[in-house]
């Protein structure tokens, strides 16, 4: 595509490098760029810098945050006795939404995932033990609840185990944390026909009175 | 979404304005972005003011440029006497890639669409005739050809039979310039079964001897 000028090509390759954008959809939101009003382009470029400057982790939960604490962690309403563990922000956002968890979150940064180089020293957990070990000590005779929410495949498995066993060797935490997992089962509008057999399989064994 | 930084907001709001891009995906764009090094992020705002402020637009045919002239208007070696209508650098870029043409082109910025809003005044038709104007006062007794590439729908052809008329109408032009349109018709790998009616006919009209 040399028939396009350097800075035009540029930016395209710096598209194409985001998730979910390919090399024609890159070139699609370029050229809409350059027919814009500027104001566009260097609104976007602005707001890129703020993010990346402005932005903090949230030093409780890792959540992003613009000051020392997100505002899920300011917030004096939420219940302190439950951590959810997600593994990133999305899915902490995902879990918002539904308003129905009013505790705190423990956000990882990743997964256990040993294909793509990543060991449990490479995401939160050291954190997580640390954090609960903090909570045993502060408040005595008190139990909080680990709800572990990473996806579920193998990995995500890989790491609620990974997790729910670091805690069961803790002589502290073993008595002061309930670890539990959100419930597999049917997705709303699923067709059983078409559902796997894992997911069955599941199911059947979560099955719950009515 | 107020348990995330306003920043963060802000960035997400202006992907999710790109074409293409929906709120999710615009999501996990800026979390993809801030889980990345700065450079990234502060290399996509450098370049995306960098292609506003450096990109020009060229004098002769309106592709994007860096010079007055865009590479393919600088290169003597195309051919001066065809030229190629596309409504948009996309388009222009798509044509280029077969390497069959060899001529230089003439790059709208638009289609006609009253639904829209865009009439023939909106988009380069004037900058057309005139440039044609211009060939055929400078080399006598050469015919240009102009060859329509817009989009096979209904603005696309529209637009086309616009300018077809408008040459028809001209008496300079009309003599001096032969207008054809891109061949209709199966496209390769094309299921004869499922082809819409139209382009079925399209491909009959314009039959050719084997």
């Amino acid at each position: 595509m040399s028939f396009l000028p350097q800075n035009i090509l540029d930016l395209i390759d710096e598209f194409s490098s985001l998730p979910g954008i390919g090399p024609k959809s890159a070139a699609r939101i370029v050229f809409f760029l350059q027919k814009a009003p500027n104001e566009l382009s260097l609104d976007l470029a602005e707001k890129l810098k703020q993010a990346k400057i402005s932005t903090k982790i949230c030093q409780n939960c890792y959540n992003l945050s613009e000051a020392e604490l997100c505002v899920i962690c300011q917030n004096e309403g939420r219940n302190e006795d439950q951590i959810l563990v997600v593994e990133d922000s999305l899915d902490l956002i995902a879990i918002e939404k539904t308003g129905i968890f009013r505790g705190l979150y423990h956000v990882l940064g990743g997964i256990i995932s040993p294909m793509n180089g990543v060991g449990p020293d490479e995401i939160r957990i050291k954190e997580l033990l640390k954090r609960l070990e903090q909570i045993a000590k502060k408040k005595e005779g008190v139990f909080t609840e680990l709800i572990i929410a990473t996806n579920p495949n193998m990995e995500g498995e890989a790491t609620a185990l990974y997790i729910q066993k670091e805690i069961e060797n803790n002589r502290l935490l073993s008595k002061r944390v309930k670890v539990t997992r959100l419930a597999r089962g049917l997705a709303t509008g699923a067709d059983i026909d078409y559902i796997d057999d894992l997911t069955i399989k599941k199911a059947i064994e979560g099955r719950a009175e009515m």
